[in-house]
């Protein structure tokens, strides 16, 4: 059973320099108390797709629980110097940051809802540097497993009810890009892992057999075959396309004799290679034929939503579909472009003044006040979201608000939750949306308005600032 | 000055499953000590460019050199299951497993080397299950740095002499995804980052000012130039496209004066969106009417480099370029591609013998043999590169062999080295290369051939398995 992530959290290092000099500039200008309201949020939908799957929000509370510079910290940020080649940083700022701990409250989307541009995913309220710093390891957290829990989703849905499992490591970017998109992927509705280490750290089930190397190994196949059959009986997935498939096909079976003579099973045969449509078709005849009706047919190979679609329409007969590179990569849109603006300030003791970023590009300016996000549902269906400012008020009617506490005053108020808790929420509110939202190409969008207080406030602002 | 790498490598538990189901099945059929040799390779170039950039030998060398697996981690494995819920793994197995230390010998490119497709990367050889149980976190680690650095050498070469910023941290593919980005982007050319802790751990410089919510957080631009010129008089960078962009560029131009009037400088302004090349245009005049010659424009938003390549073209006055998502998830083909192959085996005391996969697409098929690749240059410039195999004996003429010995017996044999090391080389082997191999677009393939014999050898090969 999948428990909760213990993977170490990125270090407080691990962000953009002007993250470091805007808040020094805030202490030295005596701003750094000052609150601020930052929403992170992305502005339009990966993969031409109609929806997008909540994720990092994990991983993200265990890096604002550990939040802290260390002393090497401190020291490297002491030897930066500027232009004058004196130092970027005064020894008095570095000891506020050593002692630094987070008093921020953090609101945030659970893992596996589903999601809809321009609505926080994560809303930061507090201290301003506090916010400013902890902003691009929150982009990075969310982002990507975002990006790729709703990859995942996309191609658990291509696949319907067929198993799919997630084999992306090594064409992942970097070891713990692997690492990310497995846990990932698996909220969003993988079956299991290739990744022996995200088996480890979050308990998401490992799938694996044998490679072309190992029957290349060997003088034959056959050969190949019946030591791999001896040596794992109870894993018994033979990769067929080193050489010709079907004979690979044929040679399995007679493993599969072999097997279930010692009361053991054919687990089923993989394609990596070829018509992977006319030859799964083909190797369900045999194993049928041969009397392995239970032996699955996976197959491999540079596979994503898109291609699973087509073959299945095609009538391939396969039964559990190996992503790698496509998935774990996001290949066709490799980042989400998620942003962290800010929406709101006050000064000690003084009022919420809402901020608005206006831009060239209307779709581009930002939404002010302090928001939340409230989902209606008509028969069990998601019908429409709400975005509303707390600051003016809700919006009318009976609804779900997306945004729920996860830190007040900086101590953690939302405990880990096993990785299934969040994979079971991604597959229940997918099905709950509309069908024609959540179909691969060319869905239908879902309807996300401004509570309308809020959208006369934010054309106000826009119309001022032009 | 950088220094060698210091993260932590990843744990070998990083892995995909099959390594350690084919490690296990050797070791059951009593062949763990057959000895195999596997390349490291890429097929095809990527960005459709005409050359790559090595890159992921340090992190290569620190992983295999700290290969192990922990008392948690066999006991992790322990728990596997099969089919009929019995242990994946023997006891005994795991036991082996846990006093494995490696004795291979593995041959590799030089970070910042010029590389090929079919050409090895990394050469391992040894006990075919230890060369098995490094492939996955070697293609992870080799391949994505490949790509980065070789992305990086393609900015680098749009931006001519001007500098080249990497700021992809927010948008990669998780923190180390980042991580790995920021090192590969300086080896490839890049001058700095924003990745503070790349910064610390890798001795790259590091850069940063200020974000619109800094601007934002103020009642007015002046004011927060001013602030922000208060405290950090010595990195006098402003980003003045919050409100209206010349008027953010006459804004940082009065803070020039400011900072000027205290012996400070104003170093330049950035510009983040709208059209880069005539607000450069603009800016440059502003501020070289104004005094400020030296002041530099910067510019980000979206840049990679074919954009880079445009603004020149079109007369864009900007001095330094700060690239982020594109680079740092190599955006227009986030994956490499690269595979470990088998290509020869022998059995303990025995003769090598040659391994060969053939596949249907013939680009695909692998090469046999002990392989080498040997660099022919003229008048300083590389001219052809021949694949050859120690097997059968070495081509003609004077030439570098690009792969060096990194291992012998498990024993690291060559020392790690500045990052600036591998960054000079890229940037010298890069110049080194043919004009018209080294052009973005359409760029002229550069000859890599297979030495005679092993051209032979590798027919004969294939035509035996057809």
């Amino acid at each position: 059973m999948p428990g909760p992530t213990r993977t170490a959290p990125p270090p407080a290092l691990l962000t953009d320099l002007y993250e470091l000099t805007m808040a020094y500039s805030y202490w030295r200008a005596g701003r750094d108390a000052h609150e601020a309201a930052f929403h992170l949020y992305f502005r339009t939908l990966p993969f031409d797709g109609g929806y997008a799957v909540a994720c990092g929000l994990g991983p993200v509370c265990d890096f604002l629980e550990r939040f802290c510079f260390g002393d090497d910290d401190l020291a490297y940020l002491a030897g930066l110097t500027g232009a004058d080649d004196a130092p970027l940083f005064d020894r008095a700022f570095l000891d506020w940051l050593g002692d630094l701990r987070l008093t921020l409250d953090v609101d945030a989307v659970d893992e596996g809802a589903v999601v809809f541009p321009n609505e926080p995913l994560v809303r930061v309220v507090g201290p301003i540097a506090q916010a400013q710093l902890v902003e691009t390891t929150l982009l990075t957290l969310v982002g990507f497993s975002t990006l790729v829990a709703t990859k995942a989703a996309r191609v658990r849905h291509a696949a319907g009810d067929d198993a799919v499992l997630e084999f992306g490591l090594r064409r992942a970017q970097g070891p713990d890009g692997g690492l990310s998109a497995s846990r990932a992927a698996y909220v969003g509705g993988c079956s299991a892992t290739s990744d022996v280490l995200a088996g480890k750290l979050y308990g998401i089930p490992v799938s694996g057999t044998h490679a072309h190397s190992w029957v290349m190994s060997f003088d034959s196949e056959r050969e190949a075959f019946s030591a791999y059959a001896d040596a794992m009986p109870n894993n018994g997935v033979f990769l067929v396309d080193t050489y010709d498939t079907l004979d690979g096909v044929r040679n399995a079976i007679e493993m599969g004799r072999r097997l279930r003579a010692r009361g053991q099973r054919l687990l089923g045969v993989r394609l990596d290679s070829g018509d992977l449509c006319a030859l799964s078709v083909a190797a369900r005849a045999l194993l049928d034929d041969a009397g392995f009706p239970d032996a699955k047919v996976l197959a491999t190979n540079d596979l994503d939503e898109h291609r699973i679609a087509e073959l299945k329409a095609a009538g391939a007969r396969i039964d559990v579909w190996g992503v790698g590179t496509r998935l774990a990569t996001a290949y066709d849109e490799p980042a989400l472009g998620a942003v962290y603006k800010l929406a709101a300030v006050r000064e000690p003791g003084g009022a919420w003044e809402p901020r608005v970023k206006h831009s060239e590009q209307a779709a581009k300016a930002s939404t002010p006040g302090m928001l939340q996000v409230r989902r209606y549902s008509a028969g069990g269906t998601a019908v429409r979201d709400v975005i509303w400012d707390e600051l003016s008020g809700p919006p009318e009617g009976d609804g779900v608000e997306l945004l729920r506490p996860a830190f007040r005053g900086g101590r953690r108020v939302r405990a880990d939750e096993p990785l299934d808790v969040a994979r079971d929420r991604a597959l229940s509110s997918c099905a709950a949306l509309p069908a024609d939202v959540r179909r691969l190409v060319n869905p239908v969008p879902y309807p996300v308005a401004l509570e309308h207080r809020l959208a006369e406030r934010r054309e106000a602002m826009l119309r001022e600032d032009r």
